[in-house]
Formats: structure tokens, sequence, C-alpha cells
């Protein structure tokens, strides 16, 4: 029996259970997505797409495949995206900047890695330009439009990327995360967004935004998903400076923890009440999962979120790109243009006398690790709509990153999570963070709290697995 | 019985032994130190004292303690000296610049420890103007006098710290090393010089030199003698945001082990052919020791060490003083006010970008530590007198830094050791490098290659104990 289109549910554990006892085929899954993705129309979501007769060829070359073979593929027959700023060979990279696209000769080494476990790429997916933003409007490609509104923003900069799986177009895609772009889009499209430990996956053939501080970020429908692809995606390269490697472990399942959470005084909704309540109630998810609640100052951690953007530490934004900056500024987004344009004026010595600010609160924040496994924040306080962003490009963007800017600065781990929806049926998230390499921890319990949410699959209207 | 000035040895092992036995009393020490720095006159090793009253009082007061209190003082009795860019309470910090000066309210926590630890402060000593350059000649404070040859510099800058040992006026002394500041002083004046790994010595209360790299070193007679001084001044402290804590075991006395050099023609001399032959017969002494000689590339660790002054890395020396620099350029040493002026320059972006030039040239030196326990190099490929420097202040110095100014930059820590004297009776050193908290193998291995090399300690004309 093979299923049609309309029945698939495209996270791992049904594709894979589908796939084992052959009620479903590569091509079949491939032909749905197509399908899907057609049906969708110009929704924003894609810079560009892998040719229809190249997926389907594609899936029809892993069906060919003996059993024996098709075991071996951790991601066998699995639908996937990539953001815009990671070469896929043979495609343009154009990180939302049409006068800085070039063809890639050759794939980032992570989409290699995904592919040789057996996924199917589908596309490239929208973004903020070059990666700078937590909106997902500062686009020339048309915002990708939020499946559960398409007047609010889908989050950014990897807003393609969440749209793309929540909206059932893939199984999982890859997104970057500097300062929250695989969270807040997780949050906005109500999927799981890995932002895992720097190092972990490497980002050698992709546009750096800031080359010490880059992740490849992982949105999946599930916990277990995101687990899944992290470990296919993780590995030692020679070709990126910054790997480190580190033994993942399975996820943490505990019947006993301690979660940190702000002071009541430090939390900032901006206004937003209910989604003040919906964290409450994510609070009381925890303690009901057998966490132990203990307040910590956030101080430091806000006042490292503000120093990513608030001084000379944007400059290693402008590292990467600075030739393409000072020759084509004019065919840059606005507000992208402005931020980085900004970002050269900055001085070395302010640099480094920055980087010597953020070394002393890391100090102030370690001693939330001594108290608490893992930290509990909202992924944002609130959402905007475009109109809301475009009235205000810049604080609107900056509210975003109180609670996801500060991760990469102090060489964090975290998993944003569904958290709920607020009356208006807009997802609202929650993100657990922890020190370096302790994302199995988080995963495990993040995959928890995910299910006891009770919430649908991204905007699938199916429940969780399990 | 007790002894004269004249027949005391102020290594630890002469000095305990003596206390122990009750042959010698802290102010017989402390009147021998006083009467030597008076016969050597004014020598430029010091930039304030503490007061002889003072130092006889201190004295008196450990000989009144009971000998169980005695035994707990790891340090008792031990006189010591300390860079004057280390804050002594009551007394000025100077920084080698008399506009810079201020009285310390309280002593950095390092000094605080040796004190609590049983030694007596002597004084503050002479350096490079703000630990700026490995020459010892730029300071208004007169050139601290090359025990050798007067006409040869000190090395610096720690010039006075590494004199002082090196003369017989204190048993040890702490110098800084962002870039060499603490091995190139030792090379000259033939004794131990200890680069711990960055972050093990609290630097709370010192000038900051580049906070992110600044590192306490310590200058002694011997290998043991630099252990003894670590294991009380190493601690975390909460003030000292770059604090890192670790095991520091046991001194590594191996009879196998494996030792980098760099390839034959990557070893640079500056003609000095002398040098070439003493570093030769260094690497035969090391193999005579069990180790096995392993070729390795130089060239990244060369490249790192020209990053360091060769760029905008050198921004960082300028963030920690640079209101004072803005406002009093004018009373600044012009080699010194050069290097902070062109500092002022450079752009933030530049900087990022060096930094990720330093983490691609890192990870192609990672492979030396694959292949062998330690790098082995010449602590300086030769040396110059104060005229020659005097006619190229800026090149000699680079010259001095090339096996030294990567170290701090790629992590490592680093043990500079005697390795002999040339025909005109001028000290020649050799330092071990390997990656951070690999102190103990290298003070281990390092304390027989001294006794090897069967150089009296300092200018002290005495063997090494053992």
């Amino acid at each position: 029996m093979t299923r049609s289109a309309d029945d698939i549910s495209l996270d791992l554990a049904a594709l894979r259970a589908a796939y084992e006892e052959g009620n479903l085929r590569p091509t079949t899954v491939a032909d749905a997505v197509l399908r899907r993705i057609a049906a969708r129309g110009d929704d924003g979501v894609w810079i560009s797409r892998v040719p229809e007769s190249l997926v389907m060829e594609r899936a029809r070359k892993l069906e060919g495949l003996d059993a024996e073979a098709r075991r071996r593929l951790e991601l066998y027959g699995i639908p996937f995206a990539v953001k815009d700023c990671i070469d896929v060979a043979a495609m343009q990279t154009t990180a939302a900047c049409p006068a800085f696209a070039y063809t890639a000769q050759r794939s980032a080494t992570v989409v290699e890695r995904l592919l040789e476990a057996g996924a199917i790429l589908i596309g490239k997916t929208n973004l903020d330009q070059f990666q700078s933003g937590l909106v997902g409007t500062r686009t020339p490609y048309g915002v990708a439009r939020n499946p559960f509104d398409a007047r609010y923003v889908p989050g950014g900069s990897s807003s393609g990327s969440g749209v793309c799986v929540s909206a059932g177009l893939v199984a999982f895609a890859l997104g970057t995360d500097v300062e929250g772009s695989g969270r807040v889009p997780a949050a906005f499209n109500n999927v799981i967004g890995l932002k895992p430990s720097r190092g972990l996956i490497s980002t050698a053939r992709c546009v750096p935004a800031a080359r010490s501080l880059d992740c490849i970020s992982i949105f999946s429908l599930t916990a277990e998903d995101a687990l899944a692809v992290l470990r296919v995606a993780a590995a030692p390269d020679p070709l990126y400076a910054f790997s480190r490697t580190a033994e993942l472990g399975e996820p943490g399942v505990r019947s006993r923890f301690r979660f940190a959470v702000p002071r009541p005084g430090e939390l900032e909704f901006f206004g937003n009440a209910e989604w003040q309540t919906i964290y409450q109630e994510g609070v009381e998810r925890l303690r009901a999962m057998g966490g132990e609640r203990v307040e910590i100052e956030f101080a430091p951690f806000r006042a490292v979120s503000e120093l990513l953007y608030g001084g000379p530490i944007v400059a290693e934004r402008l590292a990467g790109i600075r030739a393409f900056v000072a020759e084509h500024a004019d065919a840059m987004h606005p507000v992208t243009r402005e931020i980085f344009e900004g970002a050269a004026r900055h001085l070395g010595v302010d640099a480094f006398d920055a980087l010597h600010r953020l070394q002393e609160l890391r100090v102030r924040t370690l001693k939330t690790w001594e108290v608490a496994d893992f930290l509990f924040v909202p992924t944002t306080g609130t959402t905007y709509t475009i109109v809301d962003v475009e009235a205000d490009p810049i604080q609107s963007n900056a509210n975003l990153g109180v609670y996801t800017n500060f991760v990469n600065l102090l060489d964090l781990c975290a998993v944003a999570v569904p958290a709920g929806f607020d009356s208006r049926g807009l997802p609202v998230g929650a993100t657990l963070i922890a020190p370096c390499f302790d994302e199995m921890l988080l995963l495990g319990i993040g995959g928890e709290f995910h299910r006891r949410t009770g919430v649908p699959m991204g905007a699938s209207g199916r429940p969780l697995p399990g």
C-alpha cells in the first residue's frame, strides 16, 4: 500500500517507519513535497529550488538501493532545505543579496554530509540579508509567509527555513544562528530550533556572518528529529578553523533537574501580557516534569545581548564581506546597509574593550551553571507584524534578540521549543540554554516539554508522535 | 651556626634547607640581600624599593613565628621582587612611565598570595615601558645592568626581574609575559623563565598589557623553584575575568619523550652562528635524555608571531591605557609612543580579520602536538648591544620575538631555560613550549635539561643543587 501525498507527515519517526514498513517510497515523498510547494504558490520561502526533475531523479536513485544500503543511510529519503547562505554545488548562493550571488563549485561540508546520509535536497531558503536580522523582512525576495498569520513576521534571519518545516514542505531545514536566527523563526513557526555548540557543525563553504560565532542551526518538527540531523551533521572538518569535537552522548531524560529563570522584574515582554502568561505556564510545565525552579540574575546575560549589536563587536559581521560592502553598498537592503556601514567605523581598540567587557560579564553568568542545569527563557518576549517592523526596523529587531543574542557570545547551546499559542492563534516559543556540549540534556528535556505542551507539529495540525 | 651574607645562595633548596637546619634566619637573608643591592649600586634594576626598615621588620616578624607556623609557610623567608606593573599596597606602580604612576591601595592578588606564604618583598623592578618591548632599554629609569656584560641588553620587558634573580638580589621575581617578556630576560640573564598557561595566575590589580593574553611570569634560579612559586601563585580569583583553573600535578620526568624542532631552513639566528651551534647542542642534550627529535613546520608559528605586532591585534595593547595615551603621549618613551599611536589607528573589522587569521594558523600548528610532547626552540636567535638597539629599535626588538610572540596567542605555556654560554661569556637560552596546562612536563624536562647544561646558577658562579 502506498499513501497519497496528503497523508504524509514529514517528521522522521513517521517517514522512517513508513519506509521501513514499505508503505512509502522516496519518490512518493518527493512528489508530495513538490505538490505542496506548488500548492502554496509564491510564499517567499524559496530563493532557489533544486529542479524538480533532479529531485525526482535523486528520489528514484535512493529507491533503487537495496535494503542493506538503505539501512546504512541515516537520513534515507528525508527531504530538507538549506538557508541560502550555505553553498550547494552548481546552485547560486545569494545570502538574500542578488548583487552578491555566486554559483558554488562545491557544497558546504554539512550539506555533503546530509546528502551522503540519503537526504533529498529540495531548495534554498529566504533569509534576512547576510543573516542580519531576527525579523525575516530584510530581503528583496519577499517575506516568507508565516503559516499562522501572514500579517506577522516569520522571524529571521532563517525565515524560509523556519516556515518550510512548519508548513510541511520539508522534514528539516538548516539555518544559521549567530544571534538568534535559528531560534526566533522556530518560535514564530511552532517548530524546534536547535542552536548547537559552536564548532560542532562545520561552516566551511557558508557565507560568514561573524566567523568566531557562526553556527549552523537545525529546524525540525520534533526534538528527536533535530538530534537525528545533528548526529549526521556534526563532525570535525579540517576546512573549518573553528571546529571543535565533543561526545554527544544520549539525550538527557531526567526525573529531577534544576532550571534557572530570570528574576521576575528582569523578564520583559514588551507589553505582551498573554505571552508572559504562556511563559509562566512553561515554567509550571517544567516543574511538573520534576524541575526545580531557581531564580538567577539575568542582567549580565542581557548586557551581553546588548553588547552584540550595541557596540564594536558588530565589526566582526563586516569582516567576511567587507570587499562587497565597500563596492556594492547601494545594492544592499537599506537597513542591512546601515548596520554594516556602522560596523565599518568601529576602532580595533574599541573591539578589544568590548571583548574584555564580554569576559567580565561572562564571569558573572557562570554562577547560573552552578545552581541550575539549564536556563529557561522566552524565545522572544513578543512578536510583530510586518507593518510594525517597517515602522521601527531597528528597535523591533533588537527587542526580539533580548533572550537570544547572548548565547553564542557566552559559548552556550540552545534549543527553542514550542510553548503554546496565544489568543490570536500565533505560536509562542520558549528556549532552553546550557553550557556548550550540553545539547543532549536540552534535547531530552526540551522534547518532553514539547510533548507536554500538547501543540500540533508545526502548522500541520498533526499531534506529535509518541 | 649562622652564615655570612656572602655564603648564601638564594635558590629555594639552599634557603629552605638552611632555615630547616637552623643555620639561617630570615633577618640574615634580608640583611644579605640589602647589602648586595647596596654593593651593586645604581644598576637600573629597581624602580622602587620596600624601605629597608620594613624589609627587616618583616624578616623579624617571620623569625618570631613558632616552628609549626613556619612550616605552614611554603615561601618562609624567601626574598622576592615584582615587576613595576604589578600593584603593591602603599607603593607606586609606574609601568616605567613616571607620568602614569599611581599609589596602589591594595596589592595584586598574586603578591598577596606570595606574602601570605611567607615571602619577603624587596622591591619593584624596571621594565620596558607599559610592558612593550623585549629589549629592556625602553625605560626612563636607566637600563637594568646585564650581569654578564653591561654593553648587552638585559632583555625585556621584565628586565629588572630577570637581572635581580641572576645577580642574586632575590630568590625569585615576578614578571609579566604577553609576547616573551618573561622569557627573553631569562635567556639574557642565565635564569629560568616560566610563562604559565593563561589564566592560572591572577593579573588582578596589575597594569593591563593585552588583557586576554596577560600572564604573570616567574623568574628563578632553578625549574624546581619556579614550580614552588607557581604552586603558591596559581589560584582562581573572582576579580580576574580570564581566570582558569587546572590540576597542576607533578613535574613530568620521563625517560622517553618526543620533542618538535623547526625544520632546519626555518630556524633563524640572524647571523649568529655560535648561538645556532649552542641550540643544536641543546637538541643533542634532549636526545641524550631520551628524547626523540621530530621536525615540524614552523611557518605557522612564525606567522602568528608576526601577527602579534605586525597588525591590528596590537590594538589590544592600547585598550587598557587608552585614556592615558590620549592625554599624555608626550610623556611616553618615543618608541613606545610610536607603537601605541599606531595601535590607535586600527579598525575593528581588521582586528576581527586578524583574529580569524590567527584561528586558521592555530589549526595548522595543532599537528605539532600530535607528533610531539613539546616544541624546542631558541629563546632568541641572537642578542644585541644597547647601541644596536638604539640604532634600530623596532627591528632588533622584532627579531627577539620570533620564537616567543606566538606562545600566548596559541594558548601555550613555556619554560625558558639556560642552554649554554657563547665565547663572549654571554648566556644563551632555549625554550620548551607545550599546550596549556602542560607546564609540569616542561618544568620536569626543562629542569633536567638545565642540570645537564652544566652552567652555574644565574650570575652566581654556583653550580645547580642536586
